[in-house]
This record gives C-alpha cells, sequence and structure tokens, in this order.
C-alpha cells in the first residue's frame, strides 16, 4: 500500500498542528486570563447545559452526520474533532480581538466558547462539501482561513450594520455552505471514475450518519435559542424551532417520496432536508410570534432542501462541475437563504404600524445577508485557489474518499 | 428489484403526509398563540436539561431500540423520527381540545410539549410491536389513530376518575405495549418461512439498539422525573427510578444467564429486560419512601421481563399467532403492569392510618390501570382491523423486514 | 459450539449476581431511607444536568470506548453496564460507612450519586486492562474488590492526609489504570497467535468506539467541575478543562502522524490520546489561574499518551508480559500521573507568598499520589492472583476477545 499512498505529510503535518497550538497557547497566554465579573456569574453558569446540546451538535452531530461514506468514516470523524478543537480556540481569539480588545474587556466566559463553538459550525458544513477530496492539512488551512473570515464577517454585521451579535451567529450557516461549495468548486478536478465506488454509502455507514442527524434535530432548539437572554424570546425561539423541526422532517418524508419514481424514500433526504426546517428557522425563531409561521417556515425549508437534492444536485455537478459531498448547499446553504428571506419579510410585516423602522430594520438584514453571501462565495473561492499550491501535497483523485489515504490500518480494511 | 417492491404508495403517501401537516398547521393557527403567563416562565425555564433528556429517549432512544434487525435500520430509525414528528404535533392538539380548552387556557409551554412528547412514547411501543410488518402509511394512520385514544385515556383518567395528571401519563408503556401488540395480531398473517432470516439481527444492528438501550436506560429518572413539580417528590422519583434501573440490569443478566441451558446471555434480554426497572416504576417512583422498595420492584420487573422474552414469548406466537417483533408486552407491557399492581397495593399499605381514604385511591388506581388495559386492548384490535383495508397496500409477507421495500439503495444493499 | 464454549457458569454466575443485588437491598433497606435536608435541596437539585453528563460517560462512553474489538462489542457494551450498575450501587454503601456512619448523617442525595458514578468509573479503566481475558463473574469480582479499595482510598486521603474530597475522587484514572494493568499482569498467560485476530479492531467497531470517545471527549468539563460548589472554581474547572481536551486532541493527531513512519494517523491513539487532557487536569482544572497553563497540561498529556502506545506498549507487552488490551496505562494512567505532578508543582508554586503552607500541601497531595500509586498496585495485584483460583472457571485463552464465549448466538456470528 505504501507505494499508492505516499507519506508525503510526515513531517508537515504534525509540525504545523503543533505550530497552531503553541501560537494558540502564546496568544492565549498574552491575551486571555480568568476573571470574573461576579454579576455575570449566575447567567453564564446557568446556561451550561444548553452549552453542551449545542457543543454535542457541533462535536458529535456534525462528525457523524459526514460518516455517511462508505470509506471515510475514521476521516469524518476524527478530522471533524481536531478541526472543531482548534477552529474554537481560535474563533476565541479573534473574537476577543475583534469585539473586545478595545473595551478591555477581554476574558473567557461560558457564552463566548459558546459563540465560539457555535461559529465552528461553519468550519463543519464547509468540510462537509470538500468531504474526502482534500487532506488534513488543507482542512486545518480552510478552517483557519474560514474561521476568521466568519469571525470579520460577524463583526462586519455587527459594528457597521448594527445588526443584533445573535442574528450575526445565525448566518453560519449561510456562510459556511457557500464558503465549502466555493472551495469544492475552486479546486475542482475531473473526478475519475475509480472513485464512484468509495462515494458511496452502505447501510452502516448510513446508520452512524443517521445518529449524527438525530442527535443535531434533537439540540437545534438549544442552538437557535442558547445566547438569547430574554426568557421569553428564548422560549418562543425553543418552541418555534422544535415546531419548525418537526414539519421540516414531514417535508423531507413527503418530497422524497414524491420525487422518487418508484415512490420510495432516499436516506441522503432524509439525513439531511430533516434538519432544513432548524436551519432556516435560525433567523427568526425568536421573533415569530405564531408557532404555525414556525411550521410553514419548516415545512418549506425541508420541501426546498429535498428538491434542492433530487433537481440541483447533479444538474450543477453536470453543468458548472461543483461537487458536493454532503450536499451542504441543500441542507444548509438553500434553507439559510429562505429563512434570511423570511426573516427581512417578518421584520417589514411586524412593524407596519411603523414603516420607515421597519423598512430600515429589514434593509439592514437583507445587507447582513448579502454581506455573508458575498464574503463566504469571495472567501471560499480564493481559499480554494490557494488549497491549489504544492506546498498542501494535495492528494491524488485515485485517493478521494478513502481513509487509507490518512490513517493507517493494522489489515487491509474492506470498508464496513 | 421493481417488480418485487411495487411503486404502490408514490402519490398516496406524499399527499397523506403533507395533509396531515396541513391539517396541523391550520389548527394550530387557529388554537395557539404565544402569549405567556409570566409567573410561569422560571419553572418552565429549569426542566429544559430534563425535556431534552425525555426528548433523546423518545427521539433516538427507541429509534435506535427499534435498530436491531438485519436490514431495518432504516425504516427503524427513519420511520420512529417521522412518527415521533407528527405525534408530537397531533398530541397537543388534542391535549388542548381536552384539557384546556374549556378554561381558555389554550398556550404553548415546555410543560406541554414534554407532556406531548412522553405521549408519543406509547407510539414508539406500540411500532415496536408491529415493526417491520406494516408499511409506513399504516404507521402513521395506527400512530394518529393511537395519539388520540391515548389522550382520551389521559382524559378520561384525570377529569373522570381524578387520578393525577402525572400518574395518567405513566400509563403510557401499559396501553403503548397491549394497543401495539393487538394491531400485530389483528393484523395476523401467516409468516412465511422466508422472513426467518430478515428478522434475525447482526453484532452490528445490535450494538446500534445498545446504543438506544444505553440513553434510554440513562436518562428514565428524567422519564419518571420530569413533570414533577414538588422538589422532594421529584428527587425520590429520581432515585429510585435510578436505583431501580441498576436492579433491574442486574435481573436482567441473571435470569437470562440462568434461563440459558449453556449459561450464556442473550442480547434481547439485555437489551430490553435492562429496561423494565424503569417502566415498572413509572407509577410509584416519587411515591416509595423506601429505596430498598423501588429496588425489589427493579429486581422484580428485570426478572418477569426476561421470563417473559423466555417462555412466554414463543408461546404466544404459537398459540395464539402473537408476533411481537421487539417483545415490547415484555419490555413495557408486563413489567408496567406489575409496576401498577405495586403502585395499588403501596398506596394501600401506605395510608393505613386512614384506611377509607387510602382503598378509594387504591381502587381509583386500580379502574385506571383496567381502563388503559381495556382501551388499549380495543383500541388496538379495531386499529389493526382497520389496518386491513386494501386502502393502505399492506406489504405482502415476503417484503417483512426488509428496508428495500421502503427505501431507495444506490446499489443492492447486503444488509450490515 | 458447545464444546468449545462450556457452560461452566450457569448456576453459579446468576446466582452471585442475584446474591449481591439481594445483599444490596437488605443493606440499602437497613442503611438508607429518603430524609431531606431541606436546606441542601435547591443545590443538589441544580447539578442534575450535569450528573447526567458524568452519567452518560460511565455508562455510555465507557462502554463504547471499550467496544473497539472486533468480536467483543457485546461484552463491552453489556458488562461495562452491569459492572457499572452494580458498583455505584456498593459505591454508595461503602462510602455511607466510610464517610458518613459516624456522623450519623446517612441518606441518599445527587451529590452521593453523583460520587458513586464517578468512582465507578475506576472499574471501567480496570475493565480496560483486562478486557477480553476475563469472565464476567471475575469481571464482578474485580469490581467488587476495586470499589471497596477506592473508597478506603479516598477515606484514607481524606480522613487522614486532609486532601479535598473532590480532589480525592480525581484519582480515579491513577487508581483504576494501576489497578486494572496489575490485575492484567497478575493473571498473565502466554497469549496463544490464534487470539491475534480476534484482537483487531474493524473500521465499524473503531467507530462505535469513536462515538464513546466523542461523549468522553465533550462531557469532561462536566466531569471535573461536576461536585465544586464554588461557582467561580467550578467555571474555572470547566475552561481549564475545555481548553485542555482541545490541546490534547491537537497533540494526539500531531504527534500519532510524527511517529507513524508513513505519515499516516493510528485510530488507536486518537480514540484514547484525545482524552488525556480531561485525565491529567482532573487534579488541577479548578486551580490553574491562566487557561494557558490548562492548554500546555493538555498538550503534554496527549503528548505523553500518545508516546506511551507507541514506545512503552509493545516493550512492556515484550519485556514484561504486560498485556493491557485497551492501552489504559497509556490514556488514563501516565495523563494522571503527569497531572499529579504538575498539581503538585502548581501547589507549591502558587503559595511561594507563603513557603510553609504550601510546601505542606505539596507534600499531602504528593502522599496522596503515591498512596493512590501504591494501594491501585497493591491490591491489582492481590486481586489479579485472586482471580487466578479455580473457583472462577477462568476463560481459556483461545476464547479471549470472543464473545461467543459469553454471548449465545442465534446463528453464528462472523464479527462485524
Amino acid at each position: 500500500m505504501a507505494s499508492r499512498y505516499p507519506s508525503s505529510l510526515w513531517i508537515r503535518l504534525p509540525l504545523f498542528m503543533l505550530f497552531l497550538e503553541v501560537a494558540f497557547i502564546l496568544i492565549f497566554s498574552f491575551l486571555f486570563s480568568y476573571d470574573y465579573d461576579l454579576e455575570n456569574l449566575p447567567k453564564g453558569h446557568n446556561i451550561y447545559a444548553e452549552f453542551q446540546d449545542v457543543n454535542v451538535m457541533v462535536i458529535l452531530g456534525f462528525a457523524f452526520l459526514l460518516a455517511f461514506l462508505k470509506r471515510f468514516g475514521f476521516s469524518a470523524t476524527g478530522f471533524s474533532l481536531l478541526l472543531a478543537a482548534l477552529s474554537v480556540q481560535w474563533t476565541m481569539i479573534v473574537n476577543e480581538f475583534l469585539f473586545h480588545f478595545s473595551d478591555g474587556n477581554v476574558k473567557i466566559s461560558l457564552q463566548r466558547i459558546t459563540e465560539a463553538v457555535m461559529s465552528t459550525a461553519a468550519v463543519m458544513i464547509s468540510t462537509g462539501a470538500v468531504l474526502g477530496k482534500v487532506n488534513l492539512m488543507q482542512l486545518i488551512w480552510m478552517a483557519w482561513v474560514e474561521a476568521t473570515l466568519f469571525a470579520v464577517n460577524r463583526w462586519v454585521a455587527v459594528s457597521v450594520l448594527q445588526i443584533g451579535s445573535y442574528t450575526s451567529l445565525m448566518h453560519v450557516h449561510l456562510f459556511g455552505a457557500y464558503f465549502g461549495v466555493m472551495v469544492s468548486w475552486a479546486l475542482c478536478r475531473p473526478l475519475p471514475d475509480s472513485r464512484a465506488e468509495n462515494e458511496k454509502s452502505t447501510p452502516v455507514s448510513d446508520t452512524f450518519a443517521m445518529l449524527g442527524t438525530l442527535f443535531l434535530w434533537m439540540f437545534w432548539p438549544s442552538f437557535n435559542a442558547v445566547l438569547i437572554a430574554s426568557t421569553e424570546k428564548k422560549l418562543t425561539a425553543l418552541f418555534n424551532t422544535y415546531l419548525g423541526m418537526a414539519a421540516s422532517a414531514v417535508a423531507a418524508f413527503s418530497i422524497s417520496v414524491a420525487t422518487n419514481r418508484n415512490g420510495k424514500l432516499t436516506m441522503a433526504h432524509i439525513r439531511n432536508a430533516t434538519l432544513a426546517g432548524g436551519v432556516a428557522l435560525g433567523f427568526s425563531a425568536s421573533t415569530l410570534r405564531y408557532p404555525w409561521i414556525a411550521m410553514i417556515v419548516g415545512l418549506g425549508a425541508g420541501a426546498t432542501s429535498v428538491l434542492g437534492f433530487v433537481f440541483l444536485k447533479k444538474c450543477l455537478e453536470r453543468a458548472v462541475r461543483l461537487h458536493d459531498t454532503c450536499g451542504v448547499q441543500y441542507t444548509f446553504g438553500l434553507p439559510s437563504l429562505l429563512g434570511g428571506i423570511v426573516h427581512i419579510v417578518w421584520i417589514a410585516i411586524d412593524s407596519r404600524e411603523n414603516l420607515s423602522v421597519g423598512g430600515y430594520s429589514a434593509l439592514i438584514e437583507g445587507g447582513a445577508l448579502c454581506l455573508s453571501m458575498a464574503l463566504g462565495l469571495t472567501g471560499g473561492l480564493l481559499t480554494g485557489f490557494s488549497l491549489r499550491l504544492k506546498l498542501w501535497k494535495e492528494p491524488h483523485a485515485t485517493n478521494y474518499f478513502d481513509d487509507q489515504a490518512y490513517w493507517g490500518f493494522p489489515h487491509l480494511a474492506v470498508g464496513y
């Protein structure tokens, strides 16, 4: 096997990782110390259970959601853990610099760790788009650039456009999806037919992925509500997301059967589209005052997601050579876009007694959406091109979707 | 494959699902709006972590508990998610109509969503009894009827018999098990020998099922305590359930070895009977004032469950053609019956200083138990007969326990 | 099959288990009743979510961490559940006798159950060292002795050496690892070559183990903080552990690649060494006042763990016939030792203004560390020798690492 899977990253990769970690430790040593603001303590402490829900989503949910490939389960779960560990640390640093350095309020709190963990979802989503086609070193570089850019994106949205810090975090799905899609496009190689076999799933790998889906599905209400301070708004976000997820699951099953000529379900749709409701409700979960609107948004998002998988995926693969391993555009991209539009329309409708204020808010939110989209697309494109440098020792297309390129097996693995 | 697995549900099934979801949205739009009763907020908010434990049990625990069949993992996990999503919404609607419509207190709260999620356990349990023998459309119809009937059952118990709302929820195991068993019996077909191969498990599918078991085992204390308002009673329920589960696990291992002539363990016993303690303690977890009683109940429930699997299962299959895929009668039915009897006896003993009150309470609780049993049995029987209508395009027995009847596979699946 | 896997434990094992459970119930009936100290209630109640995190770690995390062997998944998950159920009950009893019997404050509280669950981690860790080489009866005996000894160890540390109750619990990793390693050594048999095939993992069993790892990784902050009363110290412990785990994951990936001549990752390192940071921070998570120190400790622990796996494991297997199935010495033993030394050094440094107090504290902590090490080693050695008694019907080496020796399979299992 040694000849087919070259040991090219031997020294380079560990040095790169250790360099990053040592740099993080140095920056932490200059930047952070524990200095508890006693008034903030009780609140920070109370959100710990919800923080853990979000942590489970980002560390375990996404890792297993990506574990659907036949021979790429080690990389999906292992690389996700590493990328999350690096991204959370780096995001904490960048966030402190951008948001709190000027006011001297540099500290570690549960809220700020939660923000960093939620931001890391962008990296996980992008990883889904390029899964199996890049090596670990390229992933780390992508994660580093993306975490930085998403923090900058949030900073512009919050400081310049004056949108809420919580809403700015909810751009994570849109940003992550389009960033990942563009990286994948910029990296595009004619994929050989030989990789086709490895790009499939097996019943076992699909069941592992379903486990990831279920954790994401169950804890999505926590994701959309964890950082909301007002109890009333928080409960609204929890209920809306819960009901939207339920409607989204029904839509995913319905449309998946309806679009299959044999009237059968497709696991890839169920695994992904059931989550679209939570994605779409990210922006507006706390503001929609009627549960039925949340349910309609969930239903629409689930349907959009499946339709994207069925009609758009193959189309884009052929037309513009856009290969998106997990279909993150349909799970996260389109539903988030839909949710953003609903959010803007709702703001405009909701403030009908004060048209100018509502119109201005809607405009600002629309601007933030365009900003995330633009920064995601261009950032992803540039990152994708940067990943084609010889430096990264890009894997050969014959090694795509294959754990054996990155993991030593005691004996030849035969897939699941 | 197209000839063997007919596409008969192509239009019918998605229209049915979408019709239900649209109906739910319409009813929600007339019935519910968020109108927070500020005094109730803190309490509702505090139970969120425990609500998520219960949510994990119902969404993930049951789904994976049912995933033990060799070739039915997609259906077990996927259908469970869909049924839960539909049942929770419908149960919320029915509960509001039955319990709160008269007093105009129609609202969404964490407590009411928790009640709906707990009620949904009945649907999950019944699904276990008919698993693999009915199609998704039949399951949805069954879930709809069962969720309605269980809500009616609770309403009668609470309004007419005046038993506690919390106790009435604990009938969910008994009701679900006997409803499912009767549906399965009413549907009975001579099962062909060819299905025998598919009704087995593999080490991998059993390990997935064990994952479901562990989540149910760990979070059962939350299930038995989440809705109890008094802190003292809540802690009693948590401790009693925890200790009862431990005793139940020991009983399951002991009796499983003792009843095997080779002195070996049977995975089906361990997967199921370890949970019997939690089921049996549902009724009395908060009232038993001595931990050792809870432990004896757990020990007895675990032993009953394994003995049921060993001696009753084959017997009933042959004698009355009662086929119970998961053995829900032994995991949920008998232990719940045992727990109900303990509950009644304990009430009678505990109020020995006031015999007439105790006797009356015991009588009422016994009546509620009989009501659940009767409604479960007759409801299940009628539902089972209604599922034999041509309308549902019942699967042919050769397709039993086979994902390929409902799921499209990119290539021929070969099981785990 | 009957000839190869003898039914020798048929009557003996169930009687042994039932005897223990009945004895526990009797002791509970004399010892415990629920008598709520009302002032302690709110606090006890608030830690429930964190208690469940720890419960998930001990019941599910360790069970799946041990499920990495090709043909030993049932035993790994099933036996763990049984051992945990027995150990928690027994530890509660011993703890009450040792710590609370004299002051008459014998009661059940969430805090004491949490202590018992955390103590049970020692049994889980030791099980990892002997996994596949002993039968269930031997495991139960080992668990019983170990739970007793660890409680005695804590009692000596708390009562005689006057170290904190919380710190004494953190010796669980060190004690468990060296106890298990010595049991394994005392039991040593020349392992036949035939067992080599069964001692391997498959991609599926490794993915199940990765699931266990992720749960341990995510919830480790709860483990290191759940019983700390001061909010400030609790948050410090949470943050330090979170950051230490992240650094530990980066170290595990880096050193795993660096020590592989093909530049590839080894799943066994990732599964285990990513957890070393949490282990090492057990002692000092709440006292380290700078996050970068926690990160350095995590980095060092992760590196130590991988280096132990790479250089020490084979060496010890050959030189002293020390066979450690899971490598618990490298995951828990060495990192815990490292953490203990850091803890002592930090105490000495931190109290530099008052050298005598600091020196004394450091001396005491060092004494406690030596005590755990000594008691773990000698206890393990004696327990290991006691396990060689004919009484236990030790499995023949040809049955090592094979579920079929303990579990009935409906048909011949072919592994994953």
